[in-house]
């Protein structure tokens, strides 16, 4: 039996050498400074391996993996023939500067233009999902000559300083705080029917009044200042926020209505997590610009990218585009996407999420919501599920607040717990847990993970009031 | 014989399908999107292969890369061990979530922090350079507590938000004009003799003359206000511009009296590229952040970073790092560094790097500059040279203006059509020719490359005018 067959087959991970854990340890909180964490309280689990939809430690622990990582292993850990197209590719030639053409970085980008919407027949490579929105929020202002850009509450676009000014949640604010933002941004509220901000009662209420809202406030930024509205098409840390119908049809018309710019912004929902290769083909709307990354190659190797419209692409037909970085295009990342891609036709993937999430996890959601009293909602599509906690079904009061800290998030914290302790590696974003798993996950990996979060939930149920 | 073999014994490229590259340039023309540049202006070479210091068209045309692409790939192209390594680490694990320890990645940060001076003993890793300096301008925003950061006239940071903005080349301009870069930055004058804005004749007094420069404007801007300072330890594609003795020792003192963060970016003059693992060894300077991507594993996949001062980690200790980014840490590129910097170490690289601009590229520079008029200065060291071509030796003006467009370079676009015609694929900026081949170049590749070059420049003698 091999380490993979190990793994896929039983419970618990490999035999390894527990010390050589330790020591991956020791270098990490020797040498290692941790992304969006205070480091004195990091204190990661060293893995040791990964296949499909699993991976261990070197204690043999074993998860199931419920995050798809940072929700971008679309296609689980291992996928024999992405790893023998990078092998290949690596053989072939790994880094040519995009001066050259390519010929995997333009099969990657003829795949990628292929699989969009309308007109959006070019693609601008880049190494991930924030410098795609730079990219992206630049072209739009050169294309309009307008300045300003507008961005929802609840949302999340990356981590460099324009994708973190676009961004709608708590990791904004410190830098905004040190003024580095300076990104000309406005927001605004989008659709929640859950926690309407418009006191709506219906998807057809909070739809209408959510774009009168944004109609409301691009006439009062003023029209002829905007750039670009950016959305994520299916809010994804922020709360696995399904657009009502109708909306993100209502957004591309008040584009139009006003001559700005549409980013759809598909860093999470694209490449098969809606059960769709983009998410906004479940509405059949057609943005100017769509910005890539995670599930293109599934983070195999660091890609991300903007799919440009033709009609903005011709701005920058004569005018030099006044943008770039040295791994555009890079083949090795390209090799992986042209492989995640064909993988997830081959394989039907992007179908199998989708029946995932209409026959799997959206019915057995449906009846651990029923009966959990914590379980306020479950909402989603294909592989992109949330479980909304609260603490009071009537009120809706969240189970643990916005942006809390320490001690106020101990109810889902100890949820969080039971999940990992039972071998199931969940997300989870302050009263939320997110269910994401890989695409090819099978019925049976998605029942058993659920199974361990309907018990953990009862943790939840404790701390209900009512 | 291997492709590989023939690829290194001959003058040209393996034989190939030429219509195959036909159909690479039809896939790039119709789906790319480049960076910096007018599309409709694009023609881009289809590559089909490289191995060493050289790569080849589908024509069976081979070039000597002059270039290191974009003065990344430091070991050259397709080095055995690297390629090895990728492929084993593509088998065991391609991407796991920062949340997790990962061997390669702990490992890489180990590297690094050991070849870095003084107590940079802490790694962030990034996808590339731009987001190493956002990221440490962030660092150096929180750990000060101050907004503002100087940065150098002819300098590049990077094309994400603030890494523009920090940005002294004409790339920032259209940025800035689209209102997007507001960074807080503040641009100096840095030295340059040969061009000395500080009116000075010797090294010693460009140095200081540099730092009185410095220190005023610091001091009028309002030192309390000042959170970094950012330099490239050699000015890269704005000049290889090497400071003079106690240039940046002199800005590490400012950096001190006036409680600001020295952020030393060694994207492009790091891992070799000086003759040395860093550019500050050459004055044994330590600054407090060092920015690195390119050379840190040839670009073979993705891959920077920032290294970090145990002062300004220990202002993460207990307050979050508000930064992240989805492949930080990335198993595949950090397995690249890991086998990169082994390589570099077991061959000599660093080593050669040194001895080849110490006696051979440097003596025959000086002997082009002697015998061409068009010559006004050559500098470097390592494999990192720059050419200066003057349309007058007297007057030092420039062979094409700063920041030229279209004819007006038609001088330096002709010496390096000659330069490509004759195989040899150089970089260029305005009015200078860079010498940047990888850091294991042989002697007879260094001085075949020179005499295409010393060929070429006749060219621009043709254009002197006294």
């Amino acid at each position: 039996m091999t380490i993979e067959q190990v793994a896929i087959s039983e419970s618990r991970g490999p035999l390894l050498d527990p010390s050589e854990g330790l020591r991956v340890y020791a270098d990490d909180r020797a040498h290692l400074f941790h992304s969006w964490a205070a480091q004195g309280a990091v204190s990661p689990i060293p893995v040791a391996g990964a296949q499909g939809r699993h991976f261990w430690d070197y204690d043999g622990k074993r998860y199931l993996d419920f995050s798809s990582q940072f929700i971008n292993t679309n296609i689980g850990h291992g996928h024999p023939k992405v790893v023998a197209a990078i092998k290949e590719q690596a053989d072939r030639i790994c880094m040519i500067a995009s001066t050259f053409a390519n010929d995997k970085r333009g099969e990657a980008a003829r795949l990628i233009a292929g699989l969009a919407p309308g007109d959006l027949n070019r693609v601008l490579f880049t190494n991930g999902g924030a410098e795609a929105n730079e990219h992206a929020v630049r072209m739009a202002r050169v294309h309009t000559g307008r300045t300003k850009v507008m961005a929802a509450y609840r949302s999340y676009h990356g981590g460099t300083s324009t994708a973190i000014g676009l961004t709608g949640d708590p990791r904004r604010w410190d830098n905004d705080a040190a003024g580095n933002s300076g990104s000309g941004v406005v927001h605004f509220f989008g659709p929640y029917l859950y926690r309407s901000h418009f006191h709506a009662t219906t998807e057809a209420e909070e739809s209408a009044r959510a774009l009168a809202h944004l109609e409301q406030t691009i006439i009062f930024e003023g029209p002829r200042t905007i750039a670009a509205i950016i959305l994520e098409s299916i809010v994804g840390t922020a709360g696995v926020l399904i657009p009502p119908p109708g909306y993100l049809a209502g957004v591309r018309a008040l584009c139009d209505k006003y001559g700005i710019v549409y980013i759809a912004d598909e860093v999470m929902s694209g490449f098969g997590r809606a059960g769709a290769w983009f998410a906004v083909d479940h509405w059949s709307v057609t943005p100017d610009l769509i910005t890539f990354a995670k599930g293109v190659n599934s983070g195999y190797v660091p890609l991300g990218g903007v799919i440009i419209s033709d009609e903005i692409h011709e701005t920058f037909r004569d005018r030099v585009y006044q943008g770039g970085l040295t791994y555009s295009g890079h083949p090795l990342a390209c090799a992986a996407a042209v492989a995640t891609i064909s993988a997830m036709q081959e394989e039907g993937m992007i179908d199998n999420a989708a029946r995932l999430g209409e026959e799997v996890i959206g019915p057995r959601l449906r009846e651990i919501a029923a009966a959990h009293p914590s379980v306020g909602e479950v909402r989603g599509t294909g592989v992109f599920w949330a479980i909304e906690l609260v603490r009071d079904p009537e009120t809706r009061e969240m189970l643990v607040p916005y942006a809390g800290v320490g001690a106020q998030n101990a109810p889902v914290n100890e949820v969080v717990a039971a999940c990992k302790q039972a071998g199931l590696w969940p997300v989870y974003n302050f009263n939320r847990i997110h269910v994401v798993p890989p695409c090819n996950t099978t019925d049976d990996e998605a029942l058993h993970g659920l199974a361990i979060l309907d018990e953990a939930l009862k943790i939840a149920d404790s701390y209900v009031t009512t």
